[in-house]
């Protein structure tokens, strides 16, 4: 095999109560990339399509982790990225987890899977670093395992795949606004209330126990985060009115998508998660802001070979 | 039946990174209680063995509790309690609770089981809050369902019942000095820093993970608060001495029990946990303090009859 097509689809980072640490993978959003073997040694990105991204392998996130990946494993060959981007840049969705961990699951499968999946995720983070300026595998994590992921440390790199519960479907808002990652850190608190720690904690324990469990009731009590969203929804324009016409719509819960501005809900079957879609179209339908909305399953597999 | 005893165990809070919220059950240390279905209506207190505690009912934790659930059911009968107290109030490991809840739940098998293990924590609270000042379960609910237990919240009281690992073992130390409750709680910081708080619910998540998948590792890597010990242990001479010797002896953990003095450690099989009972020994042995320790298997049934 010398060369393969893989879709390398976006996620939802934080996923309400678990920032920093919690993750799912989606199912009909993300990238496509060709991975090719060559003769030629080193890593060439030939093609990018969608976004205006650097062709320089030193500055683009699929480049820079390939070649981590690739300058530690020393192969016998050289390999080319091309690059169709469809997940956009900025929208919270994990577009820079999706490039950096394509390329090195595509030359991990064309080198005849030398590294497992952690070793993927920690070559990954070189390539996330680029993008945000800190190694972190929130996206990383459910790119490459599928499902929910819980990271439990990045140093040394841990990573849990949680059980996903059959009928869960995320329903996805991405108002076409720029938010800077830097303000988006900026605006978080450096200490929060013991006490609203405390509850964030016994949510994000009580949602592992109820995927464990397919426990609908518990992940809807369980979606709740008490300490950053307060500070991030001030960069989203209309944010608690989608979030109320989301609850209403049925959905078990609604958050901001790793650090915005995209908005995610997560609802039991995939009619609802319809109806929650369009309850998120009706509020920024009535805005001058521009969107997408997407439903998908939760993707079990993560990265896949097409 | 008119007369039942009952065995109502002492209990952990807190499990390491679980403060407020996670608890588990032990099984060789408790109280035992009598509990008598009477014609005369009302709560009478009629015998206390073991530590000198006040038998009108209004003063006593066993006797609040029960006078809420009675008065609350309002049935045609009164009951009497006896205590045979052996858990030590002010030890940290659930006096207060097995009292609290022993009454109650006598009282309710007696009464042909009309409350579920919810209202009984329920009604076992209004008794803590007369030892702690504040109604919580994270005692209660281990020692009323058995296993782990984790207190997602307590208005309205929500509490789930996390799995327990077969060959899991609690080691104890209890040293015979005392912690006023308005110290350990008056030691703790009302705000906390935002990295240590997502250390702590990755850990609280992972150890939900562990306890579901009996992955003992994990359970070692979970069993880690990096909020609370560090200002608690300041109450408890030699914590630092106790921790690093029975990790040494093979505990996959060990940590303040609820807000001390005692400590506890879980261990994988018995013979470790003896081990580190052996560990504990022999630091506090070489002190002045007097102490007591002891060698559990988790109890997963809660109070029982016996």
């Amino acid at each position: 095999m010398k060369e393969i097509r893989i879709f390398s689809p976006a996620t939802v980072a934080n996923v309400a109560c678990g920032f920093d640490v919690l993750g799912f993978c989606l199912d009909t959003i993300g990238d496509e990339m060709v991975i090719r073997k060559t003769d030629h040694k080193g890593i060439r990105i030939t093609k990018i399509e969608g976004y205006n991204l650097p062709y320089e392998a030193e500055q683009n996130v699929a480049g820079v982790s390939a070649l981590a990946m690739y300058n530690d494993l020393q192969p016998d060959c050289g390999f080319e990225i091309e690059i169709y981007k469809r997940i956009k840049p900025g929208s919270g969705i994990g577009s820079s987890s999706a490039s950096a961990a394509g390329s090195v699951f595509g030359m991990n499968v064309l080198l005849g899977q030398p590294l497992n999946k952690t070793q993927l995720t920690y070559f990954a983070m070189k390539g996330e670093a680029l993008a945000s300026q800190c190694e972190h595998a929130d996206n990383l994590a459910p790119a490459i395992f599928g499902g929910f992921t819980l990271v439990k440390s990045v140093k040394p790199l841990q990573i849990l795949e949680l059980p996903t519960p059959t009928d869960l479907y995320a329903t996805l808002i991405h108002p076409q606004i720029e938010i800077k990652t830097a303000d988006s850190r900026a605006i978080l608190p450096e200490a929060v209330p013991l006490q609203n720690a405390i509850i964030q904690w016994a949510n994000v324990g009580s949602l592992v126990h109820a995927l464990h469990t397919s426990d609908y009731d518990l992940i809807k009590d369980s979606l709740n985060d008490v300490i950053i969203e307060r500070f991030r929804k001030q960069l989203i324009p209309h944010f608690d009115a989608v979030k109320t016409a989301v609850l209403k719509a049925g959905a078990l819960g609604c958050a901001i998508s790793g650090s915005g501005p995209s908005i995610f809900a997560l609802s039991k079957s995939k009619a609802t998660a319809k109806s929650v879609e369009e309850a998120m179209k009706n509020v920024y339908s009535k805005t001058d802001i521009l969107f997408e909305t997407y439903v998908s399953k939760i993707n079990t597999e993560g990265i896949r070979v097409i």
